[in-house]
């Protein structure tokens, strides 16, 4: 074997060092935002998430479309990319399928949905991989965006004073997953829980802006995902944050409850926060641009105590709801 | 709402319009290689690749270690990237954990072993997601490589008169899963079936050598993955090419049968078509630098009728080996 003096001719790599190692070593950003980062061209990132749709735990065979179930693998992660300010570009689509699914047109009816739905949003499939399964279809998407760095919003960048904003009513998915419960299949809010719609748009949108500082999307609920972005800020930033949020500023969506608002998880619906002084233009912005209002819920303040303090009306109250898990 | 007349004030987005589409689109390479390639830096390309692996399907939940599977999950993926020409930079890992796996140390091990093989590959884990499961353990793997688009090998860029090789004797894997099939789970063969090991260094070093043209792993069986790789780069050139193999000159595994060295998939070996003249000196270097040979199997040729051809010392046959399937 060759030693370890074999010599770099422009990009030949001629000893097991200079393959094992590259001529250029590649550093990636932190994990525990929605997306991975991968910095590329002068000043551009791509944003990469993936997220598994396993049956049995996300979607029942029986009682779902394979249409609702294309739709809602692929805006769970449409909603992590957007989540970061940037525009998703493209997916890679992992599916296990048993017999009962690859012997009707289950898959068939999936792939035209994945089709549809990707054209709609403006992605392109690039690869994938297709496999059996013994009994349960398995999902998994990984989605990537691309956008220039000055966009791309963290969870961790919430300031003292920014205000929190919510981008849409909550507690739908939860009041959905409630009736799918109860046998109503047919609601609206069943079918946004079962096909829910990530909010790709005003990610995008609101990654051009400098007055955003943090953002994430609702995947677990207001009440644990809010709790996550003030301990990333805090944790960033060696201060202690608390977020204040105002119980009656929550905006509800219709046919759910303040608890499912405050709980419910899947939502993906953008959680953000912005700089005090500019949130009244921008709400008047967002609501001229996509014809629906933002929802200022709380502010940003320091605090030693806790994460989220939840007022009702000007008191504090101890809430005693129990937040969303997938598990 | 805005209308479309909206303009574009540096990176600022002010209409539908401008929001949905970008200010750039984004064009992709096409579908069919081991991964997609996305064009980032000049001159760079990130390659991306994705794969399940099933309990039940890849694996048993009873007879396979969690190391075994964290590195055949790891490997599988590794190769697709190697087989590009290219170095594997990165990973996401999706899994969903059933009860027996999570209240167990599966996990543990598992994701200790991850971290194990993903170090000494030079790979980093930057994101993933973790969910339940009804019964069966399923793994997401997502590679991401990068390189120089001058490296990048295609299964479909094989030329008239071109060496076929492979890098690494074949028919382990088979050998392996008919050991485990046996109940023998120790054999040599049974491990390797279990955890493949991706030629990693390999894919790099011949993706910086311009007399290689063709390349692509060997997930499905020599037979059939050639077969792609002939048809693949006839497609491409509008020529009827063939592969003509000299059975003897085939390298069988110890253990292995020719039969399974033709016929077994999930060998993760590279193959790949070389320019005539330039594969003994490949060939010599090959073997200075990695301490073991390339194996020379047969050559491209012009031919109307089949895509493969088998010779067995001179004269052809006609096989009737069953092909490896997932399936």
């Amino acid at each position: 074997m060759i030693s370890e003096e074999g010599f770099i001719a422009g990009l030949e790599l001629n000893s097991l060092n200079q393959i094992r190692r590259g001529i250029d070593t590649y550093r990636f950003e932190g994990i525990g935002d929605d997306c991975a980062i991968i910095p590329v061209e002068n000043g551009y990132v791509l944003a990469l998430t993936t997220d598994l749709v396993v049956e049995g735990v996300h979607f029942l065979f029986e009682t779902t479309t394979p249409e609702t179930v294309a739709q809602k693998a692929l805006h769970v992660n449409l909603s992590d990319v957007a989540a970061m300010g940037v525009r998703p570009i493209a997916t890679l689509l992992s599916i296990a399928l048993p017999k009962k699914a690859s012997k009707s047109d289950w898959a068939d009816r999936f792939s035209k949905a994945w089709a549809q739905a990707s054209e709609r949003a403006n992605v392109t499939l690039i690869g994938g991989d297709t496999t059996a399964s013994t009994d349960k279809v398995v999902i998994n998407v990984t989605a990537i965006g691309r956008g220039h760095k000055s966009h791309i919003k963290r969870r961790n960048a919430a300031q003292v004073g920014d205000i929190v904003c919510v981008a849409r009513p909550l507690g739908r998915s939860k009041a959905g997953l409630r009736d799918i419960l109860n046998g109503n299949y047919d609601s609206e809010a069943a079918h946004y829980h079962n096909a829910p719609e990530a909010q790709v748009l005003q990610g995008i949108w609101l990654g051009g802006r400098e007055e955003v500082h943090a953002m994430m999307d609702i995947s677990d609920g207001l009440a644990t995902d809010l709790g996550r972005l003030v301990r990333a800020s805090s944790l960033k930033q060696d201060t202690e944050l608390s977020a204040d949020v105002n119980l009656e500023m929550i905006p509800v969506a219709r046919d759910a409850t303040l608890e499912d608002a405050i709980t419910g998880g899947e939502e993906y619906t953008l959680l953000f926060t912005v700089r005090e002084e500019a949130v009244a233009s921008l709400c008047e912005e967002y609501q001229r641009l996509f014809g629906s209002p933002l929802y200022p819920i709380g502010q940003i303040t320091e605090s030693l105590c806790e994460e989220v303090r939840w007022f009702d009306n000007g008191d504090q109250i101890e809430p005693d709801w129990e937040c969303f898990t997938h598990f």
